[in-house]
């Protein structure tokens, strides 16, 4: 595993101007992965992805994280960091940059990243008339974990394209599209009128709607965004439908 | 508890020519602290506390903290939270900006801590001639474990004073004074000669040199530093010894 070697890392700072991102999602085993479908390496990987998105839905671009695991007996760290490491060079400039690691009962994995954007955009900044749109087919990631899971659920990948420069409100589908929908939603003071929203192949159009852990983008634009799919339009209202029914988020619930 | 409203927090950045400096540390249930001797509220002043050491032992001013925390059945998070924001108040201009809260068997608390650092200090600078010092007793930690859970085990407080700005290597004491010493040794290429520890009332010898917890700072300085205790000097040679004689640096096993 990299050494931090000191108490703490020195990073680089952003450019004057643009501005400095930093989100934290923790990972605990038995409940954010199964030990006896994913590697200590697909694990490494998912969590850095995770948070690798969080910094993507503002805007931003990933440059640093921060790993703190506690492990349970027998836990491969080299593993995990080989998968961390992967995810890292997939992502591109960004590496881990320092640690802690401890031992405990079950393992938990705490990923920090730090990242910069020169426009970070937020969750209320949609306005009625724009567009929704969103970066690829959604319900994958529900798809494989149901199967057992396979790739999508194992390794996510988080968007990793040009970023909208159109976009006034953006999130990423953890917690489900209709849910992080709503999300918008709430924060922006509008309602998010869905009417087309690309399954997965394989998926149901359940997957695509309330499956969490796609790691899709959703941004709200006025303008069209290239290669992405508007599902809906943004309106005066609250909440989120779909072809003119209201759609109630719900909780996004593992079952491993 | 603060909520982040966000996929991820947007940061002051530091002033141009400053540092930004990224630290991170977890604690766990039943391991860094006992849940009949630690309130919950105990804990988040802790868990801030440690990481806001590790910013000051670089030289640096914490002034921004995420926290992922993974919950037992019963935990209070609130109470967390409340104790948490005490030591941001205690600290100053730091705050709780982000974080990320799921459920699992053990709680599990990891904190980032972010600052700034006009100069950072690392470990590796100590040059022989240097004195070596520290920011007060030492053993508290220790003695109050020992005790059955007293205040300097469940509250420790970093170092909040005026950092020495002659300090050309430093390090908090997390693992125990002479394990702490033995890393700027190693780090610096020199031996660390020490000859008077002072020691934490009702505290042992033993517990000064090899108790961790402490949070106490050690600095490698040319010059005397105001209000610090000298403890010895830097010295050609590797390693630590005490009145001449060689201590081996001691791994701190928690016995809660």
């Amino acid at each position: 595993m990299p050494a931090i070697g000191d108490d703490a890392a020195i990073l680089d700072t952003p450019n004057p101007g643009s501005s400095l991102l930093a989100s934290v999602d923790a990972l605990v085993s038995g409940i954010d992965w199964r030990d006896d479908w994913s590697t200590p390496a697909d694990v490494g990987w998912k969590a850095i992805m995770v948070n690798a998105s969080d910094i993507a839905a503002m805007g931003g671009q990933p440059t640093a994280f921060l790993v703190a695991m506690v492990v349970a007996d027998g836990f491969d760290v080299d593993g995990f960091y080989d998968g961390a490491l992967e995810a890292c060079a997939a992502i591109g400039e960004a590496t881990v940059v320092g640690g802690d690691l401890s031992s405990g009962p079950t393992t938990v994995v705490s990923v920090t990243a730090l990242g910069h954007a020169d426009r970070p955009v937020t969750r209320n900044g949609a306005r009625v008339g724009d567009g929704v749109w969103v970066s690829g087919p959604l319900g994958a990631a529900s798809r494989d974990l149901r199967a057992g899971g396979g790739a999508a659920h194992r390794r996510p990948t988080a968007y990793l394209g040009q970023l909208p420069a159109s976009a006034t409100a953006m999130i990423d589908v953890s917690d489900g599209l209709v849910a992080d929908c709503a999300h918008i939603a709430s924060a922006s003071g509008v309602g998010l009128a869905l009417d087309e929203v690309p399954v997965a192949e394989g998926a149901t159009l359940d997957d695509a709607l309330h499956g969490g852990d796609d790691y899709v983008l959703v941004a709200c634009s006025p303008v069209p965004i290239d290669t992405w799919t508007q599902i809906g339009t943004c309106v005066v209202g609250a909440g989120v439908t779909l072809n003119g029914d209201h759609v109630e988020p719900r909780g996004w619930e593992h079952a491993l």
